[in-house]
Parts: structure tokens; C-alpha cells; sequence
């Protein structure tokens, strides 16, 4: 165990990081620094403070940090740029949002003149791996603890008798009725452990918190117009918003609609298929809005190109590589295909279903003259088609006749 | 004009291909076969052979198939172990049909010593290309008459008179009442076309014939389980079907509960972008259900390399390269991956929702001791990942190093 | 056949050129602009203007511009910042001129109020293909007039006798005596045709023009030094250069050297495969020097995402898409990995061979600390590697595990 | 350190596996079994055997294996199919060989009972990785043990005093002068270590041992032909060899005339550039030849989709991936695209070059009549072309046109 002297710690003011915090101090006997972010999990963050104060951390070692803008910002709309999905399904949720955790805490590190960090993540889970990968890319002789790797609290029980000896708050949080290990920000909540962990099973209605089911949603479907600039929402039914006004609207309106529920097995970066739930509400609809406006305003090659690499770049955010060079270079690619991706989508949402209704935009690709089935008054020539045809056979053709030798 | 002797045409009994057919004789003065087959598309095929009699097609010269079986087992099935999708979202319901009307054709040409072919599909389209690739690809040295691209019969109008003159039955075909160009087979049916043509517009509740919109759909959600064995569905609710049966009997549940819309714009093959409407009910299950087996049964890295090669494949099915080499070298590729695929998939189906609520197999790779949030029992070492993650950080630490000198 | 009012003709003052101009003004009764540009084929352009305006071109019609440094700047270096490759073999040099010309044709149409372009690639190659892509991607409504797709003098002995009807010089160019087909610039020289045709056969030593052979090389070899900035050789042996001054130095000793010759069986875009000879002794060096300071200041997923999208890359340069979107996007991308890219590289160049004897870089993530087989202090923790195998196995161990129930 | 009964080691018989062997004996107590293997490394095995049993090996617990045609047949030669290169240049001599080894170590600890395997490489190199992903995909319950991640006898002088102690043969092996860490089998020879830490360096000429430097070579060309059956060589000069002999051929001329040299930077599995210099007589022979086999014999796009897959295969095998899944449904598809991959190869050797001279296969897709530049009789319509160009680039004159308004 080396020596260190300060550490900044991912704090949310749950039990857990409740008795890391204390853990740090009495095993590493070192100073901590607490750092509790609003990303949108929807938990006021003032009693994470006093926590931390009762806990012996002195004023000016407390962060608290209103990032809800610049997560949306400068995370989850450039990954919206790129259609992201993992594994067919996911839409990289909590993923996004630990490397901005990461950044900050070492920016806090770097003000605080701390030389460690700490978190909360289990040693089974992706989430120690996007911590971690964005510490060391951003401060790369940080010291890290990951006291789930280190210490022998493994089960519930033993946290909470840990907590009790030294005097540590466990009732619950709001939330905290929920037997399940959850995680919220502005783009999703999710839900791992207890019936989950049979994928055969079901799970049962009241774990969703964030939205109805589609059966209970309204009977009366809802129009939403979206207004794109440059790959990203400015604008909802005409009302200009900011970039995390736009989720947590969109987030409540598809809520509301039973929109963005998924129930799914993954494949973790640490190795082991895992079943998770998840609520997408806001980002359900806008990968569909964002698919609807790029129809209309993006080159098909440009569009199969995204297409093809889409996996891979979800893959480096799912894998924690947000800092990477290599999602990077990604991303300059990605955002450059998206100078022209403005517009308006109209959407319907109805129970469970994002339904696009109609896409607009002054830069559009769309040429009705062309594509028409009507006479086109010579826009294209049909007779064109013979020779492309030809050609593109010509190397299938020579095979056939050689195959015919 | 090259001098055809004996033609082969692709031969629905519509109005179009009857006025092909009368255009062949007319123009080509040469014999024609008319070929007409069930593809799942819902039509009566006994009348295609009474008009091609009275266009005096002598009665060998007609040839009407059942390949419902052979194309979802050889076609469909295949390309959905493949997850294949087209543009993030056309289940490429048109163009996996193409090329067994291809192949078939050709080898009622061999059978017939026929040299020519002939289609009605526009010189405007994908099909075009679809079908003459697949020509040319099994017999390299036919001849291709396209009469949409030779004819000057370019508006409705115009063949209602050819039609008229030539006393071609115009009595229109029972959906024949749609004003929209369709296409439908087994796997789906798609709209073009009128009020389409705009983006912006939605188009109206009456112009979908397979689906009831979510809306119309039961109140009451109905479960379903898919048996999978290889990557394809065998059986349904303990009731072993054969593939078309299995394709049918999903098409009509996933109808009757609002499922497998969409309206999209695509971008053609032969370079512009054009709107569709589609209605892939089963299809549409299939994929969900399909992702879901392959959850708990593939090996995370085959999962991830089938998904980067997906957009490929789609592609090369939406532009026709169905019997090109590239495409059967996925195919063994996709079709290796699938061995392990096999188990059970529990669906609950509602207004317009596909939801996955249980996987199961004895293949399973999903493995509850080492995913566990409890106690493990040492099957998993957490300390493990410290390493892990050392060294994947450590290319970035050394840059990041460097660039602090 | 369209009513033309002017065109640019690609002119290179040679036979076919000549004759191309002569039946445009015959054929098409319309005033011709000539365009000669140097790009570094090493041939005089003013023997062009004479025979230009010998044939009634005036001499406002008439433009000849030196393109090297932009050929070399802005299309050769950012191809080789890609380390481009077409087939495993194929250094792009045809490929890579065409844009630039289609470009420079199109600028001369606009100023001077053409509307067509016209060009003297035959119809059966790529190089028709670059123009008009081109051509089309830059002024979309040119008219293109590509006379080899037209006219009937589809034999030399045609094409002679209609020089000599018309009374146009038929004196050879200095490398006239060549029987191939070539193509020349300041990347390289191409054959073919000829002896070529059969793939099996060696070609004659007498064909190669700019370089020796190996045998003949000197046998005393020379070592260079290359200096990068972002990618970029900015300096020979310590001179700093401009970027052709660059390629013209690199080809000069190539050649010398024996270096760059290549006999290959490609595929063109057209559909045939056709056997090419190339000498490129610069773009030998280039690609080797490259790679060279790219493995020591490039990130090892950079690079291996660099690599992977090469081919892909290559093959939109070869078939002529360097104007089109996603190129460009791809480019975008390319030169954003390219910041670091810095150095310098020293080479040994003996009988063909191109050898990398040294690289260093202010910039080099190469850490001697690190990867040393001595004792390293503690730098690297050996201990970590058995993390980090036992998590990137664990997906196989499982998989296993279960084979074996 | 958990308890072992018995483990397999991979012994050489070199200083570094005898100290290994003794290592394991003292810490673990356990039986140890021998395992050591021809694969071409070029030195006598027997020695092997007389210090396994000084050392107190029972006879029945050393093995000693002739791996040679194995490794070619079923390592070496697929991976040739795929044209695999590792990061532009490496051919990947080191990582071919190691899943052999690990596969035939369990193997004989599946015979032998063990419960544990072992090896020498280093806690900083891939061998390691390529080594234990091995054993843990084939035998997913195997204990391994890495000396070098476990002990202190991290440098020669500590491992020479731990030899000299417990009364190890110090006496080096017949290459043993070498100062460099080096690696050999049938494929290849590397160094690394001692001046080749720095990159900026060139290797002394003495440090070779397997070919002459291209100075030294013959100034006689020699020419070779290759006979290739389904992408593999089974002649040379029309004499049938085994995959071995095949190889150990190719070493022998290839050596004799400069051929295969490398030195190049590349980037560990585990994180850190490292430079090494390997020798591949063969296999750069190999290299050449199969991509000119493929250039008359492979459809373009069959090609062009093997090109972008090598380097993601390739970086399998660097990787240490040879036993799992994704490796293996790449193979699949590998193989099925050298069903026609046969016929001849001509190469002129000479000082370094390996000069493709002529290719030739009954299974040929060169056609030409097609290719030629004279009348070819109508086998290619020119005239095709302007339509094939006309929608390939309708796209971008659509883009073009609306970026007008």
C-alpha cells in the first residue's frame, strides 16, 4: 500500500462511498477531499455535504458541482452525433458519464494538489475501468484506490456493520427502497442485481422508476417537433432550450409516453455477460429524431461510413476510452459529418413507440424531382441505369463465363 | 436492338408486366415465358396464368412456383442471423426477395433455352439492379430487357392506353385500389410514392394493409416464445413450424398488435435518396428476438465483429450483391457464428413494443456465479482488474507523460 | 448528342489529345479551350501551345499552368499521411493526378464561361472514371464529352489516319518511342498494354524509364535523412525543401537506387483486372520514411485505426471519389492523427532496397524506461500483466467452462 | 500461492528455463514435466533432455516434440492466406508460434495430469499473453505460472548467481553469444534488447544470423517458381514439398540473397513501443507471392473485404487471440475465399528484392479480351461506362447543385 497524502473522492453521499470515505481515512490516514457532481441523478446534493462535514472533511476539501450542462454538452451530444449504440441496444448511459466524473475529479485533484483518487466502482463492473482509464489519461501518475479491489466489505452486510461501528448515516436515500445497484444521470437510470441476475426472468413492473409502462402511458398520442443545428437538439416545438434542458425535456415527456425501457444481457469490458435494465427516455428519442434528420441531410456514403465505424466508437465509450486518442480522432471525423445536419423532425410518441412523422431541413438531400415516380421531365435519365448495372456485374460475369470453362 | 429468340419475364399479372409482356411480343417479335411465384405477397396466382393465356403464352410457357419455403430458409433466415438492417432501420423486405426471383428465372431460362430476361421494375430504382446483378452473376451471357428504361411509356396514362389498345385486361388487382407502388412477399410489404414523396408529410392511416396501427391494436399484450436453434426461429410457443410458417404466423401476431411500421428515407443504390412506408411485422420480431438469444449464446468478440460487419452486408443486400462472392464469404463467416445460437426467447408483444422479457439456453454464456453482486466465492478475483486496467492505461499514461515535458 | 458551346479539353499536345481536339471542333462545331498543365510528367508544355494554336485555338483559349507544388502539397502528402496502398501494392500514382486536373479544368471552364469538359481517357479504365467523378462533383450540371466512348477511331491505325486527313503533327514525344500505354507525373510513371496483357510474362528491362534496375544500381549504398512536421517531409538531409522540390529529389535518388519499380495485376473500378507496371522510387521512400516516424510518435490504436481504414480509404482514392464527402471526412480525420507526427527518419537506400536505420522525435512515445529488458525501476509493474490476462481471458475461460458441462 | 501437484514446463533447455525449471521445484515443490519442441528454432533438442533429467526430470516426464509440419501446416500457412501483417510490417513470426506451444503444453497436461503450466517469458513482452490466453481458452481451469512476474531474479546477474548455486549448466547455447533477447522457430529469427533500445540506432551487421546483408548477397538473380493449391505452396520449381519443407526452402534462398530483414518499432500488447529486428527469409517470400496468386485468382471485392479485415486479424495473432472465437470465424471466411486460390507464381530474387515476374492459374479471372488496349470485339461496351460514372456520381451533383441555391 503506498503512501498518500490526499485523495479526492467520487462521493454521492450513499452508504457506499459514506464508508469509503471513512475507510480512506483510517487506512490510508490521509486527507480527503469529497467531490459530488450533479450530472441529473436527480438526488439533492446538500445533504452529501453535510455528510461530509460530520465526517471530519473541512470546508474547503468539499466540491459540489452543478455539471449537468456541460455533461449533456460536451458528452452526450457529440456521442449523439455518432448514433451510439452498444451491442444493438444500449445507449451507453452511465458509460458517458464517468469520463466528465474522471476529468473533474482531476481537476480537483490538480487545485487541491492531492496526488490520489478514489470511487465507489466494484471490481466486477465496467465503471472501475472508465474511472480509471480517464485518471490516468488525464493525470497520469495519479495514484488510484479502488477500495472495492482492496478491502474485505464485500457483502451488504458487512458494509453496513462497518458503517454502524463508526457512526456512519445509513438511512436510506430516496431511492434507497430499491434492492436494486442502480445509477442515474440526465441520459438514463439502470438497474443490475438481485431477480435480474436470472436473464430468463421477467422483472417486475415497480423496479422502473422513471417511466411508465406503455400500458399505462396516455391513450392520446403527443406531437413533438425537434429542431436540429449541426448534429444537436436547439430547439423544442419551437422553444429554444439548452442542451441539458433539452434531455431533461424530452426525458419527461418520453417518460411520460412509456418510451425507453430496455431489458438486455451485455457483455462487459471485464469479461462476463451481465443483464441490465435500463430507462432512456429522452435519449430513446433523440437516436431516432437524429437517424430522421440525417436521412435528409447527410450523403449516403457519409452515412454508411458512420454506420460501419458506430460500433467501434461505442465500444470505446462503453470500454471507458473517452480520452483515448483514438475516440478522439473519432470524433473529429464525426462532427465534421454533421456541418449539415439541421433541420426539423417531427416525431409522434404513443406508448412505448417513437414514431417519425415527418423530416425538413434547408440543406436537404432529398430531390423530389428526381426521386419521383412521376414523370421527372428528364432530372435523370433511366437509360444511365443499363450501363451501371453492366459494369458493376462486369467482374461477376468474367467469373461466370471462367467458371463455365 | 439485339435479337432475342425466347424471353423470360418476371411476370405478375399485373397491369405492368402485362403490358411488358404484350410489349415483348410486339417489339422483340420473339417468344415469352412467363414466370409468376408466391413469394408470401398474398395475391391468387391462378389469374396471372389466364391473362397469359389469353396473351397466347402457350401452356409450357407459363411457370407459376410456390418458393415461400425456399425463400424465408435460404434468404430471409440467413440474412437475420446477420442482424442485418439497412441505414439503422430498413429490414431489406424488398430486396432479399430479388434474388431467388433471379435465380429462379434463370433457371426456367436454362430450362426453357431462353436468352433473354425481362423485369418490370423502373430504371429508377434499386430492383433494377437487384434482379439483372443476380442475372448476370448466374448466367453471364443473357440478354436483359429492362422495358422501363427502352420504352417511352413513362406515365400511368400512357400504359392505361397501350393497354387499352391492346385489349390488356385493366381490371385493377384487389389491393389495386392503393394509389401507391408497392411491393409485398413474406417478409413485408413497402409503399412509395404520392403523398410520400414529401418527407415532411405523414402519411395516412389508410394507406398500411398488414398492421393495425399501435393505436387499433388489443389492449391486452400477448406473450410468445421463439424457440431458436442455429440462429434461426423453429418453433413457436412449443409448436415446431417450418420457416414460412414461422415467418406467417409472426407477421400476423406482430400485425394485429401494431408492430413493424416504418417511414423512412432512404438513400438508393442508384444515387438518390427516396421515401419509403414499410410494414415487417414478424420481421421485425425476429430482429429483437434474435439479438436477444445471441445475448446470452455469442462470445462478446464475434458479437462485436458481426456488428461492425452488419452495415456491410445490409448493403450489400440493399444494392443487389446477393450472389456476388463477397457477400457468401460473410455468410460463412455469420453462418459459423451461429452454431452455439440456439435456445428460448420470451416476448411480450403491445401496441407497437417488441419487449424482451426472457432469454434461456443450454448454450448459454452467461454465467450468474461470476456476474453476481453477492459474494462470488472467489470465482472472480476483483484484484485482477487493477491490472487490467494498468496496462490498457498504459500507452496513454506514457503519452501524456511526454507531453508534459 | 448535346448542343456544346465551349469546352475545356484535358491537352496534353500528344497524338490522341491533338486528334480529340481536332474532332471536337469537328463533331461538335464548338470553340475548345486547351489545358496543359505540369504536374511533373518531365515534358515540355510549350511544343502544346504551339500545336494549339497551330490548330486555331486562340491564344486566350489556350492555358498552361504548373501544378506541382499543389499536386505534391495538397494531393500527394495528404494520400501518404494515410500510408495509402491499393491492393497491398498499388502507390496511387495515376489515381491521386486525376483530381487535381478535374479541378483545375473545371476552374478554366468557369472563367472562361465553358459549359462541357472533355478529356482523353478511354472508356474502358479508371481514369475516366476520376475525371468525370470529379468533373461532376465540382460543377454539377458540366456536360462531358469523353470522345473514346464515342467515336469509332477505337484502333492507332484509325486514330493515325485521321491525324494525317487532317493534317495534324503526328511526330512522336520524347518518350514517344514507348510502345505502352503510359502516364507520367511528379509520383510516377505507369506501362501498360503490350507484352503486359499476359500476366505470366516478364517485362522487358528496356521499358522502365526512371529508374535502373537493382543490378544496375551503384553498390555502394546511401543513407538519407527525412525530417517530418505533422506528417509532412519538410527536409532532405537537413535542407528544408518545398513539397515538390521534396518528391523530385526523393525520385532522383530513388531511381538511382532502383528503387520503386512494381508489376502488378489490379482491379479496376470498371470491373476488369489489368496488369500495370509503375515506378514510384519517391513514393517508396515516402511510404517506408512514414510509417517510420508514425511507429515511434503515433498511438498504437491510432495507428491500428488508421490501418484498418486504409484500404478503404485507398480504394476511394483509386476510383476516383477524392472530391466526394466522404473522403474528405476521412481526410479530416487522417490529418488530425497526423499532429504529432513529427521527426526524423534516416534511411539506407541500396539496390532496391529501402531501409530504416534510425527515428527520432521530440515527439516519440517510444520509452526506453519502459520497454527495457534491464531492470527498470519500478517503471512498469510485471505483477499487473497476470490482471490483465486473466480479464482478457475470462470470456474464454467461461466459454470453455461451459463446453465442457 | 496456491497449491500445485504438477506442472508442465516450456523448456528450452537455455539458462533461463533450467533456472525456471529448479525455481519451480524449490518454491512450488511440485513434479515437473518437460516440454520442449522443434519448430524450427534450429538447435539440437537432446541437450534439452540430458538437463531435464541432471535436473531430476523423470523420463517419463520429458517431452520432447518434432512440431515443425504442424506449425507450417496449421499456423503458418493460414495465416499466410490472410496476407497477415501486423502494423504495416511485422509478419509475425514470434506470435504464430506460441499457441502451438501452449496447445501442445495442455496437451501433455492433460496426459500427464498436471494441474499447472508454466513459461519463461517476461512480465513486460506478449509472449506471456499469447502464451496464458492460450492455456486458459484450451484448459480454462489451468493454475499458470509465470516465474518472471513472480520472483526477484529480474536481471542476468541475479539469474546467473541463482544458476551457479544450485549447480545449473551456464554454458551457453550455440547462438548463446548473442547479447540480444532473441526468439526463433521456422518462420522467423528476432532480437531485441541491448542498442536496438534505442530507436534512433542502427543494428550492427554481426547481430544477423540468418540471411547475408543484400551487399553480401549473390550479384546472380536467382529465379523460383511457387505452385499454390487453395492459397497455400505446395511446390517450388516444381518439386512437391511438405508445408515444412516448403518453408525451410524459402528460409534457405531466401537468406542467401538479403531477403527478410526487418527493424522496426511496434506497439506491445501491453502497452509500451518496443523495438526489435526479426529476419523472415521465407515468409517474405511468402508474402509476396500469395498477394500475386490472389491478384489473378480472387474476385476484387472478395479482396478488397480481405484487405480491411487483415490488420484486425493480424493484430489477433500479435495479440495472443489464435484460440478464441473471433479469430477463428475469420479464419472461416479467410479459407473459403482461397478455394481458388491456385496456380504459379515466377520470383526473381536478388540482393533484398523479391521481384514478381509472372502469374498464371487455370482458375484465372485475368481476361484478356477484356483488359487488352486494342479492338477487343465488342467484349466490353465503352459505352457503359457513361452511365456507370452518371450515378455514381449523382450523389454529388445532387450535393453540389442544392449547396448552389
Amino acid at each position: 500500500m503506498s503512501e498518500i497524502k490526499k485523495v479526492v473522492l467520487a462521493y454521492s453521499g450513499g452508504l457506499d462511498t459514506s464508508v469509503i470515505l471513512k475507510w480512506l481515512q483510517d487506512v490510508y490516514k490521509c486527507e480527503v477531499v469529497t467531490f459530488t457532481a450533479d450530472i441529473g441523478q436527480g438526488e439533492e446534493l446538500e445533504p452529501a455535504r453535510k455528510k461530509a462535514l460530520a465526517m471530519g472533511i473541512s470546508a474547503e476539501n468539499i466540491f459540489i458541482d452543478d455539471l449537468r450542462e456541460e455533461f449533456v454538452r460536451d458528452f452526450v451530444f457529440p456521442m449523439f452525433r455518432a448514433n451510439a449504440i452498444y451491442e444493438g441496444e444500449y445507449l451507453l448511459g452511465t458509460s458517458i458519464a464517468r469520463p466528465l466524473i474522471a476529468k473533474r475529479q482531476i481537476e480537483i485533484a490538480n487545485l487541491t494538489g492531492a496526488d490520489a483518487v478514489s470511487h465507489g466502482a466494484t471490481g466486477k463492473g465496467n465503471d472501475q475501468v472508465r474511472f480509471e482509464l480517464g485518471y490516468y489519461a488525464l493525470k497520469p501518475d495519479v495514484k488510484v484506490i479502488a477500495p472495492w479491489r482492496e478491502w474485505d466489505l464485500l457483502s451488504r452486510e458487512k458494509l453496513l456493520a462497518y458503517a454502524e461501528k463508526h457512526g456512519i448515516d445509513i438511512t436510506k436515500k430516496k431511492d434507497g427502497g430499491s434492492p436494486y445497484s442502480m445509477d442515474a444521470n440526465l441520459l438514463h437510470i439502470s438497474y443490475e442485481g438481485q431477480v435480474l441476475e436470472d436473464p430468463a426472468k421477467e422483472p417486475e413492473e415497480d423496479m422502473w422508476l422513471w417511466s411508465v409502462s406503455p400500458e399505462k402511458a396516455p391513450d392520446q398520442a403527443e406531437y413533438l417537433e425537434l429542431e436540429y443545428e449541426r448534429g444537436d437538439v436547439v430547439a423544442i416545438n419551437g422553444v429554444r432550450l439548452s442542451p441539458a434542458q433539452v434531455l431533461a425535456q424530452l426525458n419527461s415527456i418520453g417518460g411520460k409516453h412509456g418510451i425507453g425501457r430496455l431489458d438486455l444481457v451485455e457483455n462487459r469490458y471485464v469479461g462476463m455477460k451481465s443483464r441490465g435494465c435500463y430507462e432512456t427516455p429522452g435519449g430513446t428519442i433523440l437516436l431516432k429524431a437524429h437517424r430522421a434528420i440525417e436521412s435528409i441531410t447527410l450523403d449516403r456514403e457519409v452515412a454508411h461510413l458512420k454506420d460501419e465505424l458506430m460500433p467501434r466508437y461505442a465500444k470505446l465509450i462503453y470500454t471507458g476510452y473517452w480520452w483515448a486518442p483514438e475516440r478522439k480522432m473519432l470524433q473529429t471525423m464525426i462532427d465534421a459529418s454533421q456541418e449539415s445536419v439541421s433541420g426539423t423532425v417531427r416525431l409522434k410518441l404513443y406508448k412505448g413507440n417513437v414514431i417519425v412523422v415527418g423530416r425538413d431541413s434547408r440543406k436537404s438531400l432529398f430531390d423530389a424531382n428526381i426521386a419521383t415516380f412521376e414523370d421527372d421531365g428528364g432530372a435523370y435519365n433511366q437509360a444511365d441505369a443499363a450501363g451501371f448495372i453492366k459494369l458493376n456485374a462486369l467482374r461477376m460475369r468474367i467469373a461466370a463465363k471462367l467458371g463455365q470453362r
